[in-house]
């Protein structure tokens, strides 16, 4: 299942795309798309649904971010070898974790808004984990039965303050809008391989990251169990893996977003994201 | 006004202290201590109330976490001088943040959990600020309007996984338990001086911490403006400020916590935790 969330901000329904790319309406049957609903009990009862038997949604639809309530939004950090390595940054030997704040958390396609100060905005296309049950000690034999699916992110990056502001991630990944997470929620059990996926983003129509899961460091059974070890995983938990090589940062001489530009991003059979760079108001 | 959460984990029920520190109950006048009712609106309702006026709660109660439905859990870094040195780091030229996961949240006296594998499970009193409402590139002077009161905070950190595991200090911060929050969110009204508070921390009757809030590199208006920069705090956020001088890792040779250790930690003005150290099951 290809599930999303449609409308304005604050008042997104549930719905899912169906074999026609149709957006049919799920508000009949669930309330949103919670973490409470993405155990695989609701998930199992939402797939026996036949799409053809839910209402149309006609029209052009903003997308929300197609999991709400999320607690926790984790990030892998140098979890692509090419990626360390344009960054002039050795691969780490365990995975190195950082969060962005939830309150960065946007729709796919919503603006990006660069925030005050930004000199360094930055793109990372990553493949996003949404977590679908309580996580805790995991093993990584059992970590995919703790996954409720997948979905593409966009982790932006404000370099400067990320890097050159005295310390820890955080600062730099959790402005308003740095956080599109979407389009679809698509369930596990179409994602049979996470670890061999295309992805890649583009800028004002230029390829610039053009990878694929395979190259992580670390996979994403590993990535689950590892994290599960420091804290306990909640539905809705977003996991973000890492991102390959081709970010602004890396490139020379290096690029930053400016007001106008326009990205493309995608991961095979996840969808496309795009979102427009704004400046603050 | 002191307010409160009583009752079972995961039922709790809000209230306030009264002047001879009995639990008044508040649930016929609010649902809970949320971030909707962190609101000056609602505060000022509730501080005109006269608490003989509300029901006695009688017997003694669990408390839980003192506000529910907190979205971000910010840690400033190194924001006592003491404290850096005794870490061996230097004073940073600008606030240090970092993330606790909201997960990692319980009451004030609950069971302090010591994670699978922990070897340097460490303490931190320290000033708890919580966000009343939304903050946004907030300035120094109108920052303290946004805060909804202050607490005492225990920022339990895991040193192994902290400093010896590939980065980003969150992975020690985030463990099931490692969050006690509380007892009271004491309103800001009557802490006029945050900056000027006696804090300190017991293990099995030891004093270990003995500080006082004067001695924060980055006061608290300084730091709800700065990090407001970087992101939007959003009411029941909470920000924990720092600790001074006196952790286990800092002192000679180092002392960690284990199973069956008493820590007890207050704030001038702001009440006492005490949590217990068991092991996992």
């Amino acid at each position: 299942m290809r599930l999303l969330r449609f409308g304005q901000l604050g008042s997104e329904k549930p719905g899912l795309l169906d074999a026609d790319n149709t957006i049919r309406d799920l508000s009949g049957i669930i309330d949103d798309i919670t973490p409470a609903n993405l155990s695989d009990e609701v998930l199992q009862r939402l797939g026996q649904l036949d799409p053809a038997s839910l209402p149309i949604v006609e029209g052009t639809q903003r997308l929300g971010p197609c999991v709400s309530g999320t607690g926790k939004y984790l990030c892998v950090g140098l979890n692509y070898s090419d990626h360390a390595e344009e960054s002039g940054m050795t691969p780490p030997p365990e995975p190195i974790l950082f969060m962005k704040a939830t309150s960065a958390i946007v729709g796919p396609n919503d603006d990006v808004v660069l925030p005050r100060r930004s000199e360094k905005s930055d793109w990372e296309v990553e493949l996003g984990i949404v977590i679908g049950s309580e996580t805790k000690y995991v093993s990584e034999q059992d970590a995919i039965d703790h996954i409720a699916g997948y979905c593409v992110l966009n982790d932006l990056s404000e370099r400067t303050f990320q890097l050159e502001r005295s310390g820890q991630w955080v600062k730099g990944k959790s402005a308003d809008t740095f956080g599109p997470v979407g389009p679809y929620l698509v369930t596990r059990d179409e994602v049979p391989e996470p670890n061999n996926l295309h992805l890649w983003l583009e800028v004002d129509g230029k390829r610039y990251q053009d990878g694929t899961t395979a190259n992580m460091i670390f996979k994403v059974p590993y990535l689950v169990s590892y994290i599960s070890q420091f804290m306990t995983l909640m539905p809705g938990d977003i996991i973000a893996t890492g991102t390959p090589a081709g970010v602004g940062m890396g490139q020379s001489p290096q690029v930053y977003l400016r007001e106008g530009n326009m990205m493309r991003l995608g991961i095979e059979g996840l969808g496309e994201q795009a979102q427009r760079i704004v400046t603050p108001r």
